[in-house]
């Protein structure tokens, strides 16, 4: 059985999201620059196919091996690109463009069931309504022995973490604050929730630690 | 003029301090085992007088260089151990014991003034109550050509961060979390502050980020 595993940029001051989270402005304000680091690898410019070049060194072999063995991703409603209440119409198909960089299945953390959504790269949305636990197993059972990765956003991780469910935790840490928005770790339970360091390197804009959550 | 700088120990979710601060319980609930790297050190065994042996490995190394240059102090009346009010008959000489391990001037911000403390062991505390700006240059001049550290808390962090004035921040990021308390980074302007890191390393229980701050 593959890992379960979550990766995600925050600042020091611990933000995922800026405030004021919309569908026009997914990460909040101020929080685009956040993932320039990633924006600028070859690794991601080829996945959301924004154009040649790129940058080939260690942020990107980061980001292309911490991809490589996926075979399933969770997700909460707000990061497919959702909002509150019930899907319409059903012809909004999230933030992510007709061919998003996930080309896995997806399952998507919601209140709301709604059919699957096929999109092109191998990425197919899965709507789940039973919770966490239950997105958990269909994702394992997708991904076969390949690792099931979590995108986010806080709250389903604090979700995860609070409930052991997470081995391996990898923040790519950059040196900005938001002084505002969505924080990854409010309401981690401290009596159940333990880490310790697996390893660590740095390019200059940006901090790649990675941690085994404790059983 | 050497540099102005702060190192301090922050849990994976920001704190700095858990909740419930007093007199009794310094660091606030829960708060004591974030320090148990630092504790485990023979660098800090010897400054605290508490025993013989103690690990030399790299945290005694980073902990001891972090030491090495400093010649003067700077904390807010929190960390010596005042609390809010005047100083009343003036017998409470703060939590650190007769024997501090500052062992430089400290210069503590504070609104109540006071008459300096001679401590043993080289420590003298100086009771400030015209700002941080006041504060820095009196313990610029206590130091000479050395650095002078920042002791904290967090609040004081931030006004100095804020103000552009701290030159270096090293982070000893302990893979916890307290899950409420004092957040060393609340409050910081995201506007105006930016750091780049300058090294890391790491032993299994902490690992030591060294920021400098843009100017």
């Amino acid at each position: 059985m593959g890992k379960f595993k979550i990766q995600i940029t925050m600042t020091l001051d611990g933000y995922v999201a800026g405030p004021n989270q919309s569908v026009k402005n997914p990460l909040g304000e101020g929080a685009d620059r956040i993932h320039d680091w990633a924006r600028a690898t070859k690794f991601l410019r080829e996945l959301l196919g924004s154009g040649e070049g790129g940058d080939t060194g260690l942020d990107d072999q980061v980001l292309r091996e911490s991809f490589a063995n996926v075979g399933a991703t969770i997700m909460g409603r707000n990061m497919f690109g959702g909002g509150p209440g019930p899907w319409g119409d059903g012809s909004w198909k999230g933030w992510w463009g007709d061919n998003p960089p996930f080309q896995t299945p997806v399952f998507v953390l919601t209140h709301y069931a709604r059919e699957p959504l096929v999109m092109e790269g191998g990425t197919t949305f899965y709507f789940v309504t039973d919770g966490i636990e239950s997105a958990l197993k269909q994702a394992r059972r997708a991904a076969d022995d390949k690792d099931v990765a979590l995108g986010g956003g806080a709250n389903v991780a604090q979700q995860y973490l609070n409930a052991g469910l997470i081995d391996q935790l990898t923040l790519h840490l950059v040196p900005m604050f938001l002084g505002g928005g969505e924080r990854l770790f409010d309401g981690i339970d401290a009596k159940k929730v333990s880490l310790e360091v697996v390893d660590l390197v740095h390019s200059p804009v940006v901090t790649h630690l990675r941690y085994q959550v404790k059983k």
